[in-house]
């Protein structure tokens, strides 16, 4: 048999017990924040039926969708007298795609379950999602996105609680991150102010690049587009940095009078209201050139990026007034944040800031001396755990020197060792790894000690 | 637009809020008990390369496999020269196949980790996989499997440490089951001793109906498969059911001469020695006509049934010698479990055994007077919240009994209301939905509640 080199897919990734547990620790975290907020984990399948995911992410969405074949002879529903073609053939082959994100199955699952839910309807949900893009630093072709969601509900008091779940999640997590929120109704009264109302999109791409490519590049850029030579210089003048949040409602009053400009500041001077109210740690920007890709929000509009880290936005959401619309329930209003779980790993590895020994096997390793005290040591380590100690009994009378590795390999705190003068005095020896401490108990106190108890022995 | 029919793929599932809390509550102590044994997560991406999966699982398996469709113009792959079949066309077109079980996975994940690895490595991993399998009762084509396995050591106190773990979990999930073990080598065994060796995998094939067909359906099969017509009755003499373990032991060593039988009997001695010393809860049967498919147990072999309830078997595993050899690192041992989380979730429905109230939204509803109370409202949850209360306000100044409907369609255990004269008193008023009482506490108390305590005037 010739040698394989084993390999996972391009883009995906193997988690070791180490990757495992920091991804534990941020996914707990965020967990507890959505429940403490009253939302409820969903899940939906992996596969989608293409109908529901084709045409909801733009073209170049749609080209980065895996798709799965049909099982059995997938050929014969392909008819013989056209070409060959991928275009054509795929239409025949594959009925089913793997999920590009959490919203668009969420929209899916609410039209479906529309009878059973009582809205407002408040939803998390945590799974990966798949993407056939070009990997690179930081960009998977599998990675986990954490989506929190309320539908069912106009009130911009849902957007100001997600700004309270992002605070408050990442000041659990140790991050120190901007709150960044604008809302499309702004970018829609400044267009309207530069008289480039029906060329809104095109409008909004190249301003949101302002963050990489500064003033001079979006003013090229729009430039490059055609609109008009004016049009650069008046867009600085509306958007001309100020220090405050009220200072830059107060500049755009002067020029937003469109019915869409008026209406989204009064929405952003709402949620400011309600954002000073709740006092996050986090500091909240009103950024005016925020624009991001998706073009569904309809309302407010949010970015989280993390201060002291260049890694580009870990969070983003908004309000889109009709998601439902798509699979036919119009008019049901919903607003959300999606956390990407894999850009907030990579800046908290990047900032030191997982705590010390969250990962590690267990808190005891039971030292093998024998074959024959094996089930003994079987005994301890059940009663060991009865008191909410984990622990394990390392399975061969090795030498000692292996076993202490092996213990080391695995951070195990503890370990526990019994000889036979021990066993026949009904006595251990625990030793603290860190330390190389040791200390005898008695069997009897042993098993009456939780963890902390067993702690208290080495002060 | 033509109306669409929504749905999701055939055999897969959407999980609803109630839903996930009862697969969470099985996760959970699932996950519980395996750290407590000193097991780490792991997990692995959901695709593979198909020549990982492929060979594996047999010639219907890799039937089973769900394969991903190579992004871009996959076609052009394909020899124009041949016949566009789909046996010609499938090999040229997809790389990639959904995760069929994680037992394969782990072995890939071994042997590409076997530098960072210390052995023994005691390894969990709860992940779904997908099988193209027709979908029935019980039978899904996505569904999560939470498998646990020790590599690295043939040491058979790992085996009872396996049976320890199913023993705990089944006992805290409250699910009264009967743990069946046996062994590769005294299947051989018996099989030496009927002078069939040669064909042992057709003899297992045919045994392992035993619990299906009886023995009549059993010695008929032996039959038609063409083996020696004496087969049948020295079989039933060799099994012929007996009231213990011990005794079945006995017997066996009457007729279990061959090499491989009798290193059988002494690991099964060994095995019930260590489990006799553990003092399980559940029932464990030495099954001498235990099989199970899969080909690549080598020495004990574990089933898993639901006492009250015809379910099948709900977890399965065993000893496997050298399951990392297909992938070039011989040698290495291991033996592992796999939960079946679904058929165990159909079990505990079907016995009525998961706990009231492990669905709510949280844990107050906060109702909504008038839109100006708004802020002050979020500041109130807020501060529940950090006492570690979960609630919800509601987003609109609604009807009271739309908000109260709401309150019961998510079992709030308890709302919260604050009149306009109640907050200029600073009082608030919370309510029990499940009694229907009242009680009004000041604000400065109800601040410094936990849920406990508020639980406690209501008493």
């Amino acid at each position: 048999m010739a040698k394989t080199i084993l390999s996972v897919p391009k883009g995906t990734r193997d988690f070791s017990p180490a990757q495992m547990a920091r991804r534990n620790y941020i996914f707990s975290i965020l967990r507890s924040v959505f429940e403490k907020h009253g939302f409820q984990p969903i899940e939906t399948p992996s596969m989608e039926q293409l109908s529901t995911l084709m045409g909801k992410y733009g073209e170049e969405g749609d080209r980065l969708i895996f798709r799965v074949l049909n099982s059995g002879d997938f050929m014969n529903s392909v008819p013989a007298e056209k070409e060959h073609t991928s275009s054509e053939v795929i239409k025949h082959i594959s009925e089913k795609g793997l999920r590009y994100d959490l919203t668009v199955p969420f929209a899916r699952f609410v039209v479906m379950n529309q009878n059973e839910i009582s809205f407002p309807f408040r939803r998390y949900q945590m799974q990966p999602v798949w993407r056939a893009d070009r990997p690179q630093k930081g960009r998977y072709r599998e990675f986990y996105q954490c989506d929190v969601d309320v539908i069912g509900t106009r009130s911009q008091m849902e957007e100001a609680g997600l700004m309270d779940i992002l605070d408050s999640a990442f000041q659990k997590l140790g991050v120190n991150v901007m709150l960044k929120i604008n809302n499309r109704k702004i970018l829609q009264g400044i267009a309207d102010a530069l008289g480039v109302s029906e060329r809104f999109v095109e409008f909004t791409v190249s301003l949101d690049k302002l963050d990489k490519t500064g003033w001079e590049g979006v003013g090229k850029e729009l430039i490059e587009r055609g609109f008009p030579t004016d049009v650069p210089q008046k867009l600085m003048d509306i958007m001309q940095p100020v220090n405050s949040n009220e200072a830059m409602l107060t500049q755009l009053k002067k020029y937003l009078v469109s019915e869409a400009g008026m209406k989204g500041i009064a929405e952003m001077e709402e949620l400011l209201g309600f954002i000073d109210a709740l006092e996050l740690k986090s500091q909240v920007k009103f950024d005016v050139s925020l624009a991001r890709g998706l073009s569904y929000y309809t309302g407010a509009i949010f970015e989280v990026s993390a201060c002291d880290v260049a890694m580009g936005s870990i969070c983003g959401g908004g309000r889109y007034d009709d998601l439902t619309g798509i699979f036919g329930l119009p008019g049901v209003s919903g607003v959300g944040v999606s956390f990407g779980a894999d850009r907030i790993y990579d800046v908290m590895m990047e900032l030191n800031l997982f705590p010390e020994n969250i990962s590690r096997t267990a808190d005891i390793l039971l030292i093998n001396f024998s074959e024959d005290s094996a089930a003994g040591l079987m005994k301890m380590a059940k009663k060991l755990r009865e008191n909410g100690i984990a622990c394990v009994v390392y399975p061969e009378a090795a030498k000692m020197k292996k076993q202490f590795s092996y213990a080391d390999a695995y951070s195990f705190p503890y370990t526990l060792i019994q000889g036979p003068d021990e066993k026949a005095a009904g006595i251990v020896t625990l030793k603290q790894m860190c330390s190389g401490k040791q200390v005898q108990v008695s069997e009897t106190e042993l098993f009456s000690f939780d963890l902390n108890q067993i702690g208290l022995l080495f002060i």
